[in-house]
C-alpha cells in the first residue's frame, strides 16, 4: 500500500487516512474535498500530504467517502479514469442505488462496495481519529464482482483497520440498515425536537436531563448534510421502519390510556433481551 | 451521620449505602428489601450491616428507595413510627402523588422529597456503585416543608454524595421528567421492539448494529418492575410527552413521503443545537 487517494476528507475519510498512516509507514495519501476549508484543514492536521483533484495513475486505492447522493456520479467518473491496478471503494451508508449505478461499467471489477458501521455524531476532518474503525463492523456488498487481486489489496487494508467483515446483498443491506441505523437517528432527532419544543415553556428543562436522556438523544447532533441524502436514497426502507416504530409507539400509548399495565410490564420484559443480544453489558 | 436505614436495596439504595460508608467511616447501615435474595446479597456484598424490618429509634435517616407505587404507603407507615430527630427521604422518580399522600401527616416536617437523576440500565444490589450520585443532579421538592435542623442533616449527606441540587414543585417535576427521562425510556423500548420484531425475518440483523444504535436502545434494558409504576403514576404527563413525540415522528414521516428534503435538512439542523445545550461533547 503506497499511494492512496481519498475523495471526501470528513470524519470517515480522515479517520481512514490516519489508520492507514499508522499501519503503512511511508504511505503517500492525496485527497480532495468540495469544502475548501476542510481540504486545507486536512493538510494542516496531517491527514493527507497533498490536495489533488485527480489521483495519480499508479494509485493503489481510491476511497470515496462523500455523502451518498454524490457517490454514483463520482464513482462513474473515477472508474472511467483508472488503470487496472487501482481499487476503488466507497463508504456510502446506502448501497443499492450505488451498486446499480455502475453495474454495467466496463471497470466494474475495480470497484468494491463497502460500508463501515463506524462514526461519531461529529463530522469534518478535525473529528477524525485513527482508531475509528478498530473492532467495528464493515459490510461488503457484491464481493464476487470485484477482481481477485484487488480483493487481496482490500483485505490487506481491512486487516490494518481492524474491522470485522460482514457480507450481504445491497438491497438486504439497505433494508436492514434502515432498522439498526437510520431509524435510531430519526428517533433521536425527534426526541431532541420534542424536548426543544417543550423548552420554549420550561427553559430550564435540560438541567434535569440525566445520562439516559443524553444517550438516547446523542445522535441528534448528527450532520444534516450526511443524513438528508441517506433518507432520500433509502426512502422506502426508512418509511417501512419508521411506520413500524410509530405503530409500536401508538400501541404502547393506547395501552397506557387503557391502564393495561400488565401488558406494558410484559412487553418491556420481552424487550429487555435486546441488552443481552447486543452485549450491552460490555 | 451514625445510623441509617434503607428500605429497598436495589441500584439506588445500594449505591447510596456505598457512598455513605465511604463518606462517614463507622456509620451503621441497616436495611430491608421485599426481595429475599436481594436482601441477603446486600449483606453479603457489604452494602448493609444487618437486615432489619424497622429502623432503630435513634436512626438519623431513613431512605425509601423502592418502586414509586409502593412509596406512599411505606412513607405513611414510616412517618408514623419515627422520633423527632429522624429524617425520612425517598428517591421516587415521580413526586406529585407522593408529596400529596403525606401533605397532612403530623410528621410532614420530617420528610424530604428527593429524586436523584442517576441510574444505569441495571438493577439490584449487585449493580450498586459508590460513585453513582457523584456529579449528578438531585431534585428536591417542597424543601420549605422540611424541618430546618433535618434539612441541615440532608445537606451534609448531599455534600457527601457530591450531587448538584435543583429545586422545584412536585407537579412541575413530574411534567418535566416525563420529557427528559420517561419519554426517552419509552422511545428506547419501542426502538428495541421494532428491531426485535424485524429480527424474526432477519435473524442476523443485530450483527449490523453499531454504537449509535446501542446508545439509543440502551435504556430498553431498564427494569419493567421500576418503569411500569412510573408510567402509571405519571400517566397524564407521559401521555402528553408521548403524543408530542408521535406527532413529531408522523410529521417527519410525511415530509419524507412528500420528498421535502429541504425542510428535513432545516429541521435536523435546528435540532443539532441540543448537542451544545447538553454539552454532549464532554
Amino acid at each position: 500500500m503506497k499511494k492512496v487517494h481519498i475523495i471526501g476528507l470528513g470524519l470517515l475519510g480522515g479517520s481512514f487516512a490516519l489508520a492507514l498512516k499508522k499501519a503503512f509507514p511511508g504511505i503517500r495519501i492525496t485527497g480532495t474535498d468540495h469544502n475548501q476549508q476542510h481540504q486545507e484543514e486536512a493538510v494542516q492536521i496531517g491527514l493527507i500530504e497533498e490536495i489533488k483533484d485527480v489521483a495519480a495513475p499508479d494509485t493503489d486505492l481510491i476511497l470515496i467517502a462523500t455523502p451518498v447522493h454524490t457517490i454514483p456520479d463520482l464513482l462513474r467518473s473515477v472508474l472511467g479514469k483508472i488503470d487496472k491496478n487501482t481499487l476503488v471503494m466507497d463508504f456510502g451508508s446506502t448501497k443499492a442505488q450505488i451498486c446499480q449505478s455502475i453495474a454495467d461499467h466496463p471497470n466494474r471489477e475495480n470497484y468494491l462496495a463497502a460500508h463501515p458501521i463506524a462514526g461519531t455524531e461529529f463530522s469534518g476532518p478535525k473529528a477524525a481519529i485513527d482508531h475509528l474503525f478498530s473492532g467495528k463492523i464493515l459490510i461488503l456488498c457484491e464481493l464476487e464482482k470485484t477482481n481477485l487481486e484487488l480483493k487481496g489489496k482490500a483485505y490487506e487494508i481491512f486487516e490494518a483497520l481492524g474491522v470485522k467483515l460482514r457480507f450481504m446483498g445491497p438491497m438486504e443491506h439497505d433494508n436492514q440498515l434502515a432498522y439498526v441505523s437510520h431509524l435510531s437517528h430519526i428517533s433521536s432527532f425527534m426526541l431532541g425536537k420534542t424536548v426543544l419544543d417543550k423548552m420554549e415553556d420550561d427553559k430550564n428543562i435540560l438541567n434535569m436531563a440525566g445520562s439516559g436522556f443524553s444517550s438516547t438523544v446523542r445522535l441528534a447532533k448528527s450532520s444534516p448534510a450526511m443524513w438528508t441524502p441517506i433518507i432520500k436514497e433509502n426512502k422506502s426502507n426508512i418509511l417501512e421502519a419508521l411506520n413500524q416504530y410509530i405503530n409500536n409507539l401508538m400501541e404502547f400509548r393506547d395501552e397506557i390510556v387503557q391502564d393495561d399495565y400488565k401488558k406494558l410490564f410484559k412487553k418491556m420484559e420481552e424487550i429487555n433481551r435486546i441488552g443481552n443480544l447486543l452485549n450491552l453489558e460490555k
